[in-house]
């Protein structure tokens, strides 16, 4: 590879940027140095981060309340003028904006679902943001439309559709893309919706386990369908939707005169990692003649595993799938994709065919325009980056990374399992790379099992966690759930995560803990 | 500023690539230099490309044929694999995925609303894209979530509601945003709707002009209301809602029993960059008791012109308001704000207070956990570049810009006027940067008005614009719209734009048409 000496001039002999200005940046005329080097001291400042960020003695986060931030920190000044900085303060701006955030890459950043950084999806980032394009005609995103074709096609293929012709849309998140399985859901069943509205309907009604994610309910207010007409079917004790319970909650909504028409099924939830049983599942939805969604936002990437794939088994009768290769695959926020076993349908739900832009006299295959079928007009590229990451990694290379997350979930569990002041949620070896636990306070141990003590169990989580903000050294995520008081959940998502990170996290509860 | 002698080192003594993989970079122990190398090479890849981008002798594009993309052109192969690639292959896969596609800075890209490169916001997009974090929460985007606060505050204030203390949201593009504004009235008149659904509910109904965009009546889908609910008011000559229209409509409605509720304005229509009249419309909307969404998606950065900003007058009474920074103000896509003038609106409508997400017992003032208004969970992070063009240009300098493409309009329109074989849809001074005209090939001229000449006119439009993709020199939009046939739309929101590029298009459509 040839070195290119125009930068390596460009870097030693740097314009000043104390007294340039964005308009003399390109497209201004002689702004071709300017712009390189100011854009290469932005790429210096990101590059430093990037270390910092994998170094795992670097802080997480340098804590800082909305109010100071509001009110500025050493010259970190965010309110907005009518005159413009000059470059050089643009930078100071830059690093100030990244020093005072968090960072999920960090190998101790578990907070999220969403974990990690991998620099090839974040090239494929960089790149996507300089191509600055949009995903409605292939007539200006030519290479993202089909690389959007050639994704879609592989993970149906995955999901176990290869025989049919399946279809599906990258959305802007999970939510967006269960909101589009229930859309399509509800258009199969009622085609006249579309124009005559819900107004005329019975009374639908849709599933979803009680673990299950909000944004289920979330879709049901927006689509005019209500959170009433969510039922939240129970869970057996380790998350997963009990098929007895869902057959019932159907017969008596059918008894109130009320209609089914989806179940939402779970692979991956969100807090326990549990995983519906999808073929009992699709046995009831097939007898009850419902669609069936699977809700795969975290647990899709699990597809990709040999030893672990067979626990979404069944997800290959679904009808319409959302899978975030945001999440379990690390690809940079925002990647989720909606998945639907019906050719043609996303479309007819949804397209107005807007004559300024989904012309049919164009000199290419306007099935390349797949704008249409999306519930957006101008739609941001999240193709090109897991498109890359695929070339980078091969299916194998996300399989691997992703079974080592679940050794380090096995791992969790068997320390876990050993240590006197910590207490799993479920006593038995993580399906998925969810893992919960308390931590009890020595204090704690004295006081016997019932309201008291969980009361002050209660409040443990939230202390730990705010020190841990506070000192920037770990950040993992709590929460309580039905009638179990606020619990720790580690995830593995995070490609930098090593053994030792866990046992350091452990340490850390405890060493912040211990005197609560 | 410093040079950085450890980056010199590495252009300089480049590591070998072609035998490199991702599972060498980091986190991978000692991937640091290969790291930093990497990412080089594709800064370096991306320079050259806005080079190219900002080089008006450079094509636009390099059109294939979806089918030509999907067999793989000079070793450029889409397919996906189960291994993985060599660094050094990843990045002539980037090199050919900049080549195959479309340079939407270009200074003759005139094809959408969205275009131009802002080299800062590109800066702010690889920033964001480095942090890699998300706008649920303030615990893990500090300093972007009060950004987002900063900023809307300050749209808000320009919008006209520095009295009140009003709300919004970032959302994944302006049909999303105006999707909110339709779902926040329909909640504010019935907020029964969130947890029983439409069914229970009178036929609603919802007014937008004819001019308005798709994205409204898809909205209506969505959210349940029907296509056919949506009543499209007729326009004026110059695709302004007609008030007396939309007077009569609402009463039509009400005499039929149906219950209108809400009136989508527009500032900056599509296709001709109409303006409803917005004073006229507040009037009726106050005496209908209607909710007043105005869909400036387009024309929002209008106000930011203390010249052109009265042509928005009277959307300070607007109740909500679709903006996106993305098209006129040139942010890098996706970037489109929703404000509502009702503070808690937003949240009451929206909100599932999800216990995993939004904790009460946090440390720091929970208000700043903005996550549960938006209809989404994960949300990426579309408010920093906006800051860092606002901190680089200043109110002053995006008004500037803006300024500038007006003039242009009106320089496109006087030369228009002039020209003897181009006709103007409307002979009047443009009222914002679109100019919508035909081209005649000296074969039409001979043909009389009537049915047979405007079916070869209509054809003409796309035989220019197809060879325009086919030689790459310069892009610009197409449609009929009522009973005109095709004709071309100029639209300006590209600062790389000159006279000498609008001088030039016209003499491609020229050109590439006067023997057709």
């Amino acid at each position: 590879m040839k070195k290119d000496a125009h930068t390596e001039d460009l870097m030693t002999n740097l314009p000043n940027l104390s007294n340039a200005y964005a308009s003399d940046l390109l497209p201004s005329k002689d702004g071709k140095d300017l712009t390189k080097c100011f854009l290469l001291q932005v790429v210096n400042i990101l590059l430093h981060y990037i270390e910092k960020t994998f170094d795992v003695k670097s802080k997480i986060l340098d804590f800082h309340h909305p109010h100071q931030l509001l009110e500025g920190l050493d010259g970190f000044d965010l309110e907005l003028s009518d005159h413009p900085e000059p470059l050089e303060q643009l930078l100071v701006d830059c690093t100030d904006t990244l020093k005072y955030g968090v960072k999920t890459g960090h190998p101790r950043y578990f907070n999220q679902l969403s974990s990690g950084l991998d620099v090839i999806g974040l090239a494929g980032e960089w790149l996507t943001a300089t191509a600055n394009t949009n995903m409605f005609t292939y007539e200006i995103a030519p290479v993202f439309t089909v690389m959007e074709t050639v994704l879609l096609k592989k993970m149906c293929d995955i999901i176990g559709w290869g025989e049919t012709e399946a279809d599906g849309i990258f959305s802007p998140g999970g939510s967006i893309s269960n909101l589009y399985g229930i859309l399509v859901a509800r258009y199969k069943k009622y085609p006249e919706i579309k124009t005559k509205g819900m107004t005329s309907l019975p009374c639908i009604i849709l599933f979803v386990s009680e673990q299950g994610h909000y944004s289920v309910k979330k879709a049901a207010a927006i689509l005019g369908i209500g959170t009433d007409h969510v039922i939240e079917v129970k869970c057996d004790e380790r998350g997963k939707m009990i098929p007895a319970e869902l057959e019932k909650n159907i017969l008596q909504a059918k008894r109130k005169g009320q209609t089914p028409f989806c179940v939402a099924a779970t692979a991956g939830s969100t807090v326990f990692g549990a995983f519906d049983p999808l073929h009992d599942i699709a046995d009831i939805c097939k007898v009850h003649r419902l669609w069936m969604h699977v809700d795969a936002a975290w647990g899709g990437g699990l597809l990709l595993s040999r030893n672990h794939s067979y626990k979404l088994s069944g997800i290959e009768r679904a009808d319409s799938v959302t899978w975030n290769p945001h999440k379990l695959m690390g690809v940079p926020l925002q990647c989720s994709a909606v998945l639907v076993r019906e050719k043609g349908l996303l479309a007819a739900c949804n397209q107005m065919r807007a004559r300024y832009l989904f012309q049919p006299d164009k000199l290419y295959n306007v099935d390349y325009d797949t704008g249409d079928k999306a519930i957006q007009c101008g739609r941001h590229v999240d193709s090109f980056k897991l498109w890359l990451m695929w070339k980078a990694k091969g299916t194998y290379g996300f399989e691997a990374q992703i079974n080592r997350y679940m050794e380090l979930a096995k791992y969790l569990y068997k320390v876990l399992k050993k240590k006197d002041n910590f207490k799993l949620v479920f006593d038995a070896e993580p399906e998925f790379t969810n893992v919960c636990f308390w931590y009890f306070p020595p204090r704690l141990k004295h006081i016997p099992k019932g309201f008291e003590r969980d009361q002050e169990l209660h409040k443990i989580a939230p202390k730990i966690k705010a020190q841990m903000i506070e000192e920037g050294t770990a950040l993992i995520s709590y929460q309580p759930c039905g009638d179990r008081v606020n619990f720790f959940r580690m995830v593995f998502s995070n490609p930098a995560t090593r053994q030792a990170d866990v046992d350091y996290l452990l340490d850390e509860i405890q060493r912040l803990g211990k005197d609560l």
